[in-house]
């Protein structure tokens, strides 16, 4: 259980920065608090975590992590703001919750997201932690490039164009690995150039973090399925009756079940370099949320 | 005519290298294309000319400029397609052609901002011109703070708040410096930055840049009552009809023709530090933006 509460330490120190990164701005009632509905709703922080876990095992001073975790969790909420809009996904609750359009409308839904996205980059490049100039450019330009059109944004292009007609293995791999993989890697590899880790060590975390990512898209597409619905917090078949083309409708569960292991095994193989106790923490990691329940 | 010949250069190189930031990115048909429609559909490019010409001004090299001068205008781009969606101004026209999501859905739309944004960021981020590192973090910090909830965003919110509703001068100017005035201001700063202007520099062409913009502004609320549709190339009117509140429904088109002088005058006097010479070209700009027909 060591791990576990690790982990619970690293995301309650994610939560407690991510308070403070709009605390007195005004005006309140309007775009700064729809800001924080959503960055505030939860979830598992998982993309944070990994900036400050990848810094340590790098050798880094996570102090100097922090800003580029807040600023990597700022990016995927406003993505999940702008996802859910009634012109994209339509979606009316995201984490149980009235997602940020139903509650602020669309307007500052849009504005609140563009808020989110600018304020990422702000948080990445104020920063006062002494942090090398040229580390924060590369840090904050592996983030722009895995948010842009080359990554996440390029994604969800993919999947509105692949809503409502099939889509093969190839497609969703593709679509995944922008969609969610860019800015996983990214995640991780910020917490190595944090640490001033080698190319090397750059290319082992993006790799680590694509496997993990990959892997975790297919559990969830598991629990869509095979989950409970009130330990996942959210219903359950959703993507059978949007008729979505998911790892288990093009392969099946089984298939999925050893994917999952083969991608979690190809995750861990890839932080062979840090050694057995300084990737102890991500290793751990990559297993638990492979048999996640929610 | 020197100087026109001059503004017309600098316009011709954001141009060409506007026209390179995306060249040969994947895939075209969805989002690229989609991204140049707005940022290639032409205007003024006022703020990237800013960028280059207070480079100059404040002795930097321009070439170093050019990234945040591209970037500067990503930005202005991404808000201009965003103001025009459905759920904001529900705009069809801009500068005479459909607006992107007339064109491209309002999903694609959507996502072409976000992609600008992005691409701003990235390319601020990217650029290798030998610019320290130390000065590309001020820059790209410098641009991330105009552009969001302080700056620009929070504009675009009150823009939204005020409508239909009586607004005071007060809010008026208020909205319009966060609006227009807080990117401007950036554009401007940034070629300061870049240049490794002190920062009694930087406060002058910030104060500079923020006449200038609602300067700009007020004149631009003038050509839609007293303009020429021909000169202009779009409807006059519009603004009336729409029930908007603008500095000619507040003050007076006598009223608002001296506020542009004097807020002009005050633009020019914030380039004294710079002697007559070196601030020619910018004297000049302030005077012929004030008295723009189009």
């Amino acid at each position: 259980m060591e791990e576990r509460a690790r982990l619970k330490a690293d995301q309650e120190r994610v939560e407690a920065a991510l308070r403070e990164c709009f605390r007195g701005r005004e005006p309140r009632g309007d775009i700064y608090d729809a800001m924080e509905y959503s960055l505030l709703a939860g979830g598992k922080r998982i993309r944070p975590v990994l900036t400050l876990e990848v810094c340590r095992m790098c050798g880094g001073d996570e102090r100097q992590a922090l800003p580029f975790a807040c600023a990597v969790e700022m990016v995927h909420t406003y993505s999940l703001i702008h996802d859910d809009l009634p012109c994209m996904d339509d979606d009316d609750l995201r984490r149980g919750k009235p997602t940020n359009h139903k509650i602020y409308g669309e307007a500052t839904a849009v504005l609140a997201g563009d808020g989110l996205l600018t304020a990422a980059f702000e948080t990445a490049l104020e920063a006062e932690t002494g942090l090398p100039a040229q580390r924060t450019v590369e840090a904050a330009a592996c983030l722009a490039r895995a948010a842009g059109a080359r990554g996440m944004v390029g994604g969800q292009v993919l999947d509105m164009a692949a809503e409502g007609r099939a889509v093969s293995r190839y497609d969703v791999e593709q679509l995944q690995a922008l969609k969610t993989g860019a800015l996983l890697s990214a995640a991780a590899e910020m917490g190595c150039i944090v640490a001033g880790g080698t190319q090397e060590e750059r290319n082992a975390v993006r790799r680590y973090a694509q496997k993990l990512g990959m892997a975790f898209q297919i559990r969830d597409d598991m629990l869509d399925v095979e989950g409970d619905e009130a330990t996942l917090g959210k219903p359950v078949g959703s993507d059978q009756a949007n008729e979505k083309t998911t790892f288990v409708s093009l392969l099946g569960i089984d298939e999925c079940r050893a994917l999952v292991e083969k991608l979690t095994e190809e995750a861990v193989a890839a932080l062979a370099p840090f050694g057995a106790e300084r990737s102890a923490f991500l290793r751990w990691l990559a297993e638990d949320l492979a048999g996640r329940e929610n």
